[in-house]
Parts: C-alpha cells; structure tokens; sequence
C-alpha cells in the first residue's frame, strides 16, 4: 500500500512571500525603523513562543480560553502561544529585564505575529507588525511623540504630507462619557462591563456601519446582510444620544469646551480631555499632522489612555473600479497596567503599531514603490564540461558588481533563454565551442528583445542597435555594461 | 481572592535579543544576502506555520511522531507545527508553485525555525537560519556553486580567507561503502536500517569521541561520562575497520582512488566519488578553500548526495582560559527527494543553511563585528511646560542627521543625566530657564566623561577641553557636531 502524498499548500490563512514583494517590504521597514532609530529606539526581538500567562487576554471579542492565539500544551503540561501582538511580549520583557534596561525604555521590533482567526480576503493568521513603544513615561508628550514619529516614519515609507492624519482619542474621555452616561461606576469596575463591551465595539463601526448601524447596536440590536442578528447594548435613549454626540466630534481642533460638557462630572474623564488638549498643541506647535477623532476606540482590551490610528486619507480605484480608501494601517496608544500585571507595580507605557502589509499595499496602489529591479545576467550553458569557464564568467561579473548566474537547469539554448526571460535578466551570455575557438563571448540583449516584441513600430527604430552582439571575451564586462546602460 | 501573578520569563529554551546583537545581526546578514542575490538568489518568506505533514520527520534521532517540533492540533483537527528547518518549506513551497516558479528556483530565506528539544547552554528552541538552495538542478555543478557562494558569503560577513574550510562528502559515497561492506543491500533498503543510523550518528560524533569513541559505537556500544549507555551497530571487525578507513581519508584532495577502493563494486558509491571529483576541480579551478572529507555526514534524513560543512578553522579562547574551535557554521546538501514527496515527480535540489548565532559569536570573538554605535543626543527637561521646545531642540539635531531624544522619563538632573549614560549617550543638552532668557543652552560632553573618569591621569590633558560647554542655542547643531568629532 502506497502512502497518501502529503499535500503541498501552505495552512489556510497562511501564505509565502516571493522575490520582489520581501525586497519591497524589506526596503519599506529599514526607511521606517531608521526613523525610530533616530528618535532613540533601539531594536528588540522577542521570542515567538511566549507563556499563555504571559500574554494574557487582550483580543477583541474573546470569550473562550485561548480563542484567537495558537496555542499548545508542552511536555511539562506548561501552556506555550505563538504571540498575538508585540506589546504584550514587550510588557514581559521590562517586567523581566527592568533591572538592567534603562528607564525610560525606547524599543522597536519587527516581526510577524499570529492570530487564530477565520481567515478572510486579504486577512492572514501570519502577519507582519513594525512597533514603537516607550515604556516608563507616564507623560503624555510620550504619547504625542509616538504620534510626531509615526508621522515621521509614514512619510518615510513614502507616503506624503497630507495624505495620511494621526487621528487621537483617549480612553479616559471615552470612560468619561461612558461615566456620566451612567453606564460605568468607578468604585464598581465589573457593572456594566458587557454593555460597554457592546458601545465600545459599536463605535469603532462607525465608519463602516455609519450612524444608524452604531444606534442599533446602541440600542435592541442589528440584523446584518447575512441575517446574523448582534445584540445590542440596550442603552436608553438618552444615553445613546450620549454616545452619539460623543463620537459625532469627529476631527476636533480646538473644541474642548464640547467634550468637557459630555465628560460631565467625571474627574477621569475632566482629566482624559486636559490630556488630549496637551497632546493637541505638542502636535500643533511641531506642525505635525494630527486630530482628536472621539470616534477611535481601537480594540485591545489594555489601552488605558490616550489611543492614536494613522489613517490613509487618499483614494484608489479598487478591482471593481469604485473609489477604496485605505483606512487605517497603524494604530496604537497607553497601556499603563501590562507590566504591573507582571510586578504589581505601575510601569507607564504608550506605542504603535504599524500594519506592514497594508502600508505595503498602500504604497503599492500609489506607484511609491521603488521599480522592479532586473533578473541576472545569466551565463548560459552550451558545453557542460566547460562548467569552470562559465563559472569563472559570472564570477568576472560578479565581481564587477553586476548580478550574475550560471543556468544550472537541463535544457537546450532556447529553453535556458526562455528561463532568462522568466527571471527578467537583461542579458544572456553565449558561450559556444565556436566563440571559445575564436575567443569571443555572444550577449543577447533581452530587455530590447522584450522592447522589440512589445512595440512593433518602433522596430526599425531600434535596427541599428542589434538585439545581439559578438564581443571579444576579454571586453566581456564593459560591454555588458555598456549594454545594460542603452536599456536602462 | 487575588489572581497569581504570571511570571515575566520567556519559556525555557527561548530568548531575546537586545539593541545592538540585533544590529549586528542585521548588519551581518545584510552582506550575506547581498551575496546570495549577486549569485541570483531570490528572497522568500514561507509562513512560519506548516502543516505536519508537509514538514515530513526528517530530523536526527527522532523516535516518537511530532517529537522535535512544536505541533498542536487546528479547530478542524488538522496538525499544524512550527518549521523546524527552512528546507523543507522550500520543498512544500516549490511543489505548490512549481508552475509559476523558474526552473532552476534559486532562492534565499533568513528566519527562524523552531525545535522541541531540551535546551542546553547556548542550544536554544528558537533560532536563525540563513538558507540558500537551488531547486531543479541536478549537476553537481550546482553543489560546487553552493560551496562556493557560501565561501564568498563568509568572507562578506567577515570571516577571513583561510579561517574557514568548506568540507564535502557524497552520501552516495557513504552508502557505497555501506554497501561494500555488507550494510545496505540497494534491492532491500529497510535492511539494516537501524544499523546503519547507529553507523552514521556515530561518523558524526568524530569529532567530540575521536577514533576509539567512534569504534565502540561501531561494535558494542560506549558508556559516556554521565554513565549512559549509547547501544553500538553490532559491526564485524572488518565491516569496521571499512568504515574507519573511510572517515580516515580526511581532507581528501585528490587520492579518488582510495576513495575508489573502499566503495568497491557499489555503482552508487562509484557514481558518488566521480560527483565528488568534478565538485572538487570546480573548486581548485576558481580556487574556492574546499577539501573532500568522509567524515561529513550531517544529520538531517532527507539528503541523498553530496553534503557539505563550513568550519572555521581557528581557535578562540574560551571562558575557562583553555583553546576553543568554533567548528561547523553552516551546513547543507542535496535532497533529490524532498520535493517528489508532494508530487510524484523527481525535482533535484541542493542548499546550504547558515547557524546565524553561531556565526555572529564567531565574528564577535575575532573582533570583527562594528564597534558598539554610540547611544541618542539626550535633551534633558528642565522644565515640563517648555515640552514643545525641547522636542524642537531633538528635532533640530535629527533633522541634521544626528540621532536625538528628548528625556521623557521622571527625575531631576541627575538621575536624567544617569539615564544618559546608561544610554551611551554622548552628549545631554540642558535648557533651564536662564539658559532661556539668554538664548542659549549647555551641552554636557558625556563622551569626555566617560574618559577622564576611565582614566585619572589624562585628567590633565583634558583640562583644556572642558566636558560642558555653553554655546547660543542658534548654533546648536554645529556645536553637538564639534564635540561629537572632538570624541571621535
């Protein structure tokens, strides 16, 4: 009995990165952690594997026991997950290295996390995230910072002045209103929480359900397209008219006044709005691009403060050809508890998180990535014993700093020149018993034959430049280059 | 009832990586893939997670199913586990796209790879690979290629010419000589399967056992120093001394014919030891540092021709004052098989994997990594009102191209200027408020410090060049400029 072949995908919500794409992002990541380098961060990177202990649960809409993290038991029966996010992991980091690391502590990482969620379009359980936090200042210009430098970092990336905004809000103001709303008692942190669980969840749909989505799910509930019903929040009809003119200022200024009238009496909340009101004119007085947007609430469960998104505020054409916005691509704020849950002692900490793949995308659709670069030059193989000479080919190309390959595959010259077009080379090199006779080298111009092949009139433009050239081995790199310079 | 607190560790086995490590991390593997691309090489980036079945069992020692990975079972019950190695997602990657992909795939993977073993002093479950391999070549030529564009790879990182030797063997050359000598019957394979496993593991301890070691294993068996008994293959004297003779014929350059002899009238192993001739004159001819040595088995199950080494060859001194070899960083082969598992159909394929730990330690100890970078310009806050001018002040220094931040920590002077020296910082900028009313500021020269307290009697010789200085805060950044080169 033969055994079943294992089948060759990758797991569902998974998938690779070929070539170009890693090169692109890779390029994209360096601009953006040079900016965090230059604001005094330094590199981190954490182990994948964390305790579930550690990580604790912080995922939006979690109610099972591991729901949303990859999870296993070890042979000590010790419970391991691959992280969901690189805050948490950062929070055990200074919790287990606060001895040694300096305070403040200034970090960024780079890497990919995991979630075990229903994988959708363009929704991958593998992802890549690009952080900053500050961990140990409890003052709000470390937030306003985080909010300067990721404007920094985006532009850096390539994404212009004016089309993206910092949009801030801040969670006490959110308690605030939720207090004065009588929906949360200070001296009583549990009442309510499962209703403000559901306001908080409707807010953060408000650009996508707009007003009337967020009303019903303020009140009875919301029967969605697919018929799946949401329970609601069952808010009376004064206190949804609370939230809503709570979140209806949007893009706020310099409109203080409005949110003290909705924080009421609530001294966290009097105290989240003086904060938004610092962080406003720390962004002013730099020029950097920001807004207060009472309508951000992002959703993991450990912002305690001021909470901040970077929105991409231009417009591409999608597949269907309507206009899409990118939305938000980071997003980030104060998470003053994560360490003392490891300590019992207050560690202030505020940072972002930049989702990689999306800026990637984004810069992608605005033609800000840098063109894609040419395949080798690519040495092809017409006497197999003569291995050592071809070799010594590329090597001479090499180490003119060109890039250069052998083709190491089966097949005659037609099947190794169609494998030089595949990886986009702009030039083969022929090396037969002939041209070895007489010695001489042959370099076929790929990029003009592609040029030649897609533009038929300009044909007779180009006869006078042949798309192949017989060179004396010996001027075998000048005339290479002197080839890759007509085509580029 | 208060909740336990969770423990701020990683778990065992598992560590960070801080600042500048991850720099010089960085840096090194950036010269290496720039290698790897010159030759040809693609990057990609296979997902983190695999399914068990793709991964195959092909690491050493492995007894019980899904021992040697971290493997947990999907929602749908499937097996999904961590990569253990980046080969074979390769395989699982190229069976997938094979109709996309150029034949050859030449491609290039930096990430890490996860195995549950019992963690040891520097022997970790997390770790980074660097892995080349080309896929869809079956010449040998491609297997020199290797070899020598891992050489070029070292001396790009920083290990000299003649600190390094590429060693080299043909597993067909091994189950050649198995075969002659009684131990591999090519009609019967499973024969004398257990048996040969104890044969090839004990080859591979030469090193650390020596001869007699490895002889005890090729018979009865070996108690080690812990009093562990290892069981031995059982081996006739004269089935031993055929092995012994092989691994004997260390750095083999040119003696085939010894080679030749012990293979005997096994056609595998004849065609093994003609593979490694052509492999070696394509060495000599481009003058590559290679040597053919029997004693290369590496332990991974799914290689099937020549397997290859890259060991440095000089000595450091360890921490207990007695001489160290770093041996093997790097190491690799040919696996024909690893991709006909998904498909039915024989794709060849040869790579190599770069140990990045271990390679960076080595740079570390011969000194050749870059020297420790300096830490951020540290603008002190005297004065929480005046946040916004001391963020201009960092700005200012950044926009010159120097790295800057603003102290966002609490504390007075003293403590702030603490923090910048745990920073390794080179320079603290100090603006109270008389330095304001004068318009001018302090620049504390942090780097001097550092000197005249590390060195009494250059006390004097300093004096000329007092560690603070006061200049108009108009001409901030060419004063940081002057002293940052006075300390260069």
């Amino acid at each position: 009995m033969k055994p079943r072949r294992p089948r060759a995908e990758t797991p569902k919500g998974f998938r690779d990165y070929f070539g170009a794409e890693v090169r692109a992002r890779a390029a994209m990541l360096e601009r953006i952690t040079e900016v965090y380098h230059a604001w005094g961060f330094e590199p981190l990177e954490t182990s994948a594997v964390e305790t579930v202990e550690a990580l604790g649960k912080f995922l939006p809409d979690v109610d099972r026991p591991n729901q949303g993290v990859f999870a296993w038991q070890d042979e000590d029966e010790a419970w391991l997950a691959l992280r969901y996010d690189l805050t948490a992991p950062l929070a055990r980091v200074f919790a287990q290295h606060r001895q040694s690391l300096p305070n403040p502590y200034r970090r960024y990482q780079v890497g990919p996390v995991w979630r075990d969620e229903k994988p959708g379009p363009g929704r991958f359980r593998q992802f890549i995230q690009c952080d900053a936090d500050t961990v140990g200042a409890a003052s709000v210009a470390a937030d306003a910072e985080i909010c300067m430098m990721l404007g920094e970092a985006l532009e850096a990336a390539g994404i212009a002045r004016g089309d993206y905004l910092i949009r801030i809000n801040n969670r006490k103001v959110l308690n605030g209103v939720l207090e004065s709303a009588g929906l949360l008692y200070p001296d009583d942190p549990e009442r309510n929480a499962a209703q403000r669980g559901i306001v908080m969840r409707a807010i953060d749909k408000i650009d996508r359900l707009g007003r009337d989505g967020v009303m019903a799910l303020l009140s009875l509930g919301r029967v969605d397209e697919s018929g799946d019903f949401t329970q609601g929040a069952n808010l009376s009809s004064e206190q949804q008219l609370r939230v809503l003119n709570f979140i209806s200022l949007r893009e706020l200024r310099d409109n203080f006044a409005a949110l003290d009238e909705l924080v009421g009496n609530s001294s966290v909340g009097v105290e989240g709005a003086r904060e938004l009101e610092v962080i406003a004119d720390l962004l002013q007085a730099r020029g950097a691009p920001g807004v207060i947007d009472p309508s951000v609430v992002r959703g993991l469960g450990y912002y305690t403060g001021p909470v901040y998104e970077a929105e991409l505020t231009f417009e591409t054409v999608g597949d269907d050809g309507r206009p899409r916005q990118f939305g938000s691509v980071a997003g980030g704020g104060r998470y003053d508890d994560l360490v003392r849950r490891f300590t019992g002692e207050a560690v202030p900490a505020t940072g972002v998180s930049i989702g990689v793949d999306r800026l990637l995308a984004a810069l992608g659709e605005k033609g800000r990535l840098a063109a894609r670069e040419p395949g080798p030059v690519v040495v092809t193989v017409m006497d197999r014993d003569r291995m050592a000479g071809y070799q010594a080919i590329a090597a001479e190309l090499r180490a003119a700093g060109l890039r250069a390959e052998v083709f190491l595959g089966g097949g005659n010259l037609a099947r190794q020149l169609k494998y030089a077009d595949q990886r986009g080379s702009p030039i083969a090199v022929i090396e037969g018993g002939d041209e070895r006779a007489r010695g001489v080298v042959q370099l076929k111009d790929l990029a003009l034959g592609a040029r030649l092949a897609a533009d038929i009139a300009s044909r007779e433009a180009w006869t006078a430049q042949p798309a192949q050239a017989e060179v004396p081995r010996g001027e075998l790199v000048p005339a290479v280059r002197a080839m890759l310079a007509r085509g580029a």
